[in-house]
């Protein structure tokens, strides 16, 4: 099993950028952490992280027949983007969204997601813990419809 | 270290209610599920469900100092419960709002939660799975604290 | 054929609350009128009242296998109420809502029922005779499923 | 005493306009059924069906001394005239709004009525029955005022 | 100068629809009182009512070449009737909207109007003498535009 | 009968103030054809214009036993003032409404008047004959009246 | 193959009516144009045009069996119309909808089609042009079907 | 006379409860406050608090004959409950609703109280001295009616 | 102690002001209350009404360092003025907002005040005995800050 | 003449990309189709598709000159791109809108342009055909203004 | 070139106003620094505050001929005054709207100016410094008019 | 001291794109009186320009410990992009928000920066010296962060 870990906009400034909000860990570290849970649990596992919104677009597509599902952080384009949405209805790729922060806490627009209704399902709040929910949460889920 | 699984209107009929949504696991079979995982994972487990919305302002209120944690599924008082939020600001215990299904995938009326802005955080979409990662979340939480 | 007429919060009341808006029947009146009309058309009745929204929930929960079919005046609860709405989601027995005022012709939050939905249909403004409509109803329509 | 049944536009398509939504009755096996019904409850009824919003007030107007009561079904135009309202505000004529589908658990735009705030009442969801408890409705509505 | 005097649906009733709202004069008296206006003030003047949008359409279109102006009481479709609005654009006739009641003072949807945009005014509040004032509007805005 | 024409902010400014819209008459002149019309009409008028809305305020409760009536522009105050709303309802002086332009054809926010509901009627968009209009209306608002 | 080509209200007007908006030609021309073009391609053509709802909905019903396509503009009606939104959905025959000028750069209430998500398609924008482009693409649609 | 102070959900928890906002007093201390306070102005008082909406519900309906005024925080259900809102309507005993803080400076959805426009008045912001004017206030009202 | 009672726009009018709304009490009436009220109980008061928006900001400002506190009554300018809530916010002197009539019962536009989240808070539908309870309220508020 | 054909995000996927929406064509084939229109018809044809916003900027920006027109399918970005639209209104190259599906049937969201507005027009739900029709919009309206 | 600095509602008080907000420079401080920097760069400047609407609106008209042009602070008038707006549009001076706080990030309510749309810019966020701003925009402005 | 001056979509085609609304200055233009200002006043300048709103993210990221401060004109996704606010929250770099039109009297879609919130302040509506006043805004603001 392959899990992609992807990760949108100003994710890559983690540990320097606000970090009684978003914590103290960098990106590098969070990865690390995830790598060694990957590596523990027997299941592969890659990072991407881009400040563009197409090529979020780009690496969900090329995810289909590569990636068995995907942990995605979108950043700032979770409230906003109808492409990124699309790609996910488009490949037959189980995609679970997560964030840092809890963003029902926060400024209104942050509240609402574009992308939940076309995932799985949503995890919030948990810090860099959010990120090994996922995999749990995009592992059961590749694992049940296996055994269904 | 205890944590409370609350459940709210309808779960009790879990199973037999619309299991296309729900899933075919009655609540007992979800408990049971739950119990084993916290007995391989070394952590006290109790579970209360009722349809009265005071009756779960009143087990939240009831959990300081017993519970080092709760697992809540509020079922329809999420979207509308001022009273319920009011409890969980109120008690000095971490709060895991969860979901079986993914409410932002649903009804207008459903896609927002009263309560999320005072819980640690929130998990929706994944069946009777929401639950474990309710408890792994809650349990990290509560250890990050101790060790800080 | 058993049929149950549950009311919700202020019913109970009937006869003194604000008669030039409800009627000056109460409710026993009411339900008494309801129990001979059964009697003549040779159909079993049962009666509920309750102030408590979870109580609603709990007596739509236990009509499964005891009514054919049951009639609803959810009261205040009707606009609010995402429990109830899933209560009657979950349980297989037709519910009909009725209510004695019209209430489309009320204040705007009352116009609006959030049960209506998953009821078969709604009967509203008609006074006690409200009722004896949504008897006629739900025993209608509970006819046609079975001579279908 | 005698009653006008009113349809409105696309009902005299009844019985092949989408059937899995209005039913397989066409509007004459329906009127029949309402004249059967009639005759044996002894009351007079008459029926007109038209396309036509300006028709549709000018029946309402000229039932005036003509019959004691009227049930609706204004079909699409019960959801933006305010031509239709003003006329059954401007008779003396008890009007009862009735649906074939319930309104309520449809598009946003049909849940609305411009038209039950100045009726007696609505009643909805119930096929061609909506209209005999529409019958049932303005009967006792007249008869309850006459003996006052 | 020749004026007409344009009135939509259930304006055939005034003087026994609502008369505490719309007064006690019927439509005939109205227009009568407008002739003898017309008469002492050398104008010529013409009248029409229909219960039907689309007549009111047609009116409006062929008022062009033969009327310097038009007063209208659009009735109910003053607040929805796009085609009327539009009727209104087209031809090369100054329209002057009256009404009888104040339309500010009433429900929220008629406080709306979508025919004052393509009018030269609106005049409204003053019972049979708005038509009065509305024919001097008219007439004085004719007027201005010959010496100009 | 003595009728005040009340002007409020900006209105000082006319015939230089954007005159493609609000016409080339200053106040000054367009008092002087009131003020010719009253004296052919045999009546008395007043007029007075200030830019500070207490001073409306004071002017309108003033008028209370001195006029018969009010004619009231009150320019960008009609839009935003419920102290001049209350200023109307205060005193038992009927008030009639006045505009210029038109303003159901301007910005949204000039199309909600806060003072017509308090008002007789509203007249708007005839340019200074707005006012003779509204000197009419009055006139003949405070006739019927006296010959109830 | 035959196609009706049905107009709304105004439409008549073509030519004279805003013909910066609109354009320069007739209704007739319009209608010639597109009968040549029918003649050119060996399909049948038939026209009609009313400002009367109810007729427009009376077309649409009588067109099943009739006619393989309707081309609609419906004009005032295509954004209040739920009669006609009925009509369209209760008859089988595909419905393409026009509009000469591009309703998406107009006024808000212009920019919501209530005809649009029952018809198989919106052209917008093009003048006379739409109507050409509607009966190419009703006819390929038509052509699709019957090669499936 | 006789006074009930009703308290709704979570106040049971004062002086634990978000101090900084509710105070360090708890409800047993304001409530012995409270009872000096009548002992010294010489009037009955009583106390009840229930986190349960419909035990609101059933308090109120049971004052009827037993308390000549109630001073209500609804807490939570304030902001939501139409059920007690209709119990309010339905007694005739005057009720005062009070609040420790002051809510308007509060979240949005605290701003709005459905229980207000049925009773007396509002007295929101002044701790735990909110109850005392509740009680002066309630008990002014009852004597004046008395006085009448 | 000193306190200052400030009352805005037409409160001068109070007495003859719409009396069964507003009480039949004149302001000067109200005033000598308060005067005595002040008197029995050792504190200074002043007093000071104006129509002028702009006096209730000086008033306010000018308070600092005369008054230990404000009752205020900003009439119409409540629900519209940020001018006044930023001198409630820019001098330290606290302010009691109160309201003869019950504003949460009244129009929507009534319902919300713009100053009430600046003030220590709201009093409101208690007639002339509001003022009396913001008295009480304010010297409450200026005595426990004292005693901290 | 030469035309562009520019797609944007996921259009890259048609063919896999939920078929049953978008239908079994891949982006290849339909420009196959598209250059053998071209070719038939004796214009000149271009295609590009990108998933990144900024990179349709790009494009259109770089038309001028280039291109006689645009057919334009901006998929996601349809309805959130206010740089797209500028762009449109930055060059002087006529741009044509369309859509494979009807966006006006689907979610709420989809249903808004940001483009329309500044394209020439809008072509929606005609699958492949859209294109076709796209392409014959813009020629005829280049040649139409070179015949001017 | 001579330039008038004016400053609406509770500017007076800058200095002690919320310092942390507006900063400590007293209104005086600031005119004294502007008045500085008009005679280090040859212009004239000349200083108003007041606390009253109407006299903001008197002013800007007296402007006219006067000055070239103004700074304006209309502090809480800004969000609220369509007076204010109008007197700007009829004058022929250029106005540039400034702000010490960043108004965007600031209440809601406070983000809209009705100003904004009739001034040449708006310059907010900088305390003092926007001011010394806006004169710098004001006088490019009017200078790049006078080379044109 | 070191200034970014950084510009988003379409501003590359300034003195071309709609010179009526933008100027006639081309960027490269503007960006000389930039080079040469800054030259005059001793600091140094850098310009960026790019038509992908992550390239915006990833230079505004890229800013940290280069640059002083930036001055930020982000075009059509100032309105859009909760990444940009993201990254400039991210930073520690203070930012000025430019506006060659005053955005404030464009579409009202145009009105509402999401990044403003976030900046230090926002210049709108001086044409080329909107960039020359945020250069001034800029570096003041630095200075006295530095002085403080």
């Amino acid at each position: 099993m392959n899990i992609l870990v992807l990760n949108g906009p100003n994710l890559n400034l983690l540990g320097t950028r606000e970090p009684e909000k978003y914590g103290s860990l960098t990106l590098k570290e969070i990865e690390n952490k995830l790598s060694d849970y990957a590596k523990s649990n027997n299941f592969g596992i890659d990072f991407y992280q881009t400040n563009i919104e197409g090529e979020l677009v780009d690496r969900i597509q090329q995810a289909l027949g590569v990636f068995d599902g995907i942990v995605l952080n979108a950043g700032g384009y979770t409230h906003t983007s109808v492409a990124i949405r699309d790609a996910i209805s488009s490949v037959n790729v189980p995609v679970v969204e997560v964030h840092l922060t809890n963003i029902h806490a926060r400024e209104e627009f942050r509240q609402k997601s574009l992308l939940a209704p076309v995932c799985i399902g949503q995890i919030s709040g948990f810090g860099y813990y959010s990120y090994i929910l996922g995999l749990n949460a995009v592992i059961n889920f590749v694992l049940s419809k296996v055994s269904e």
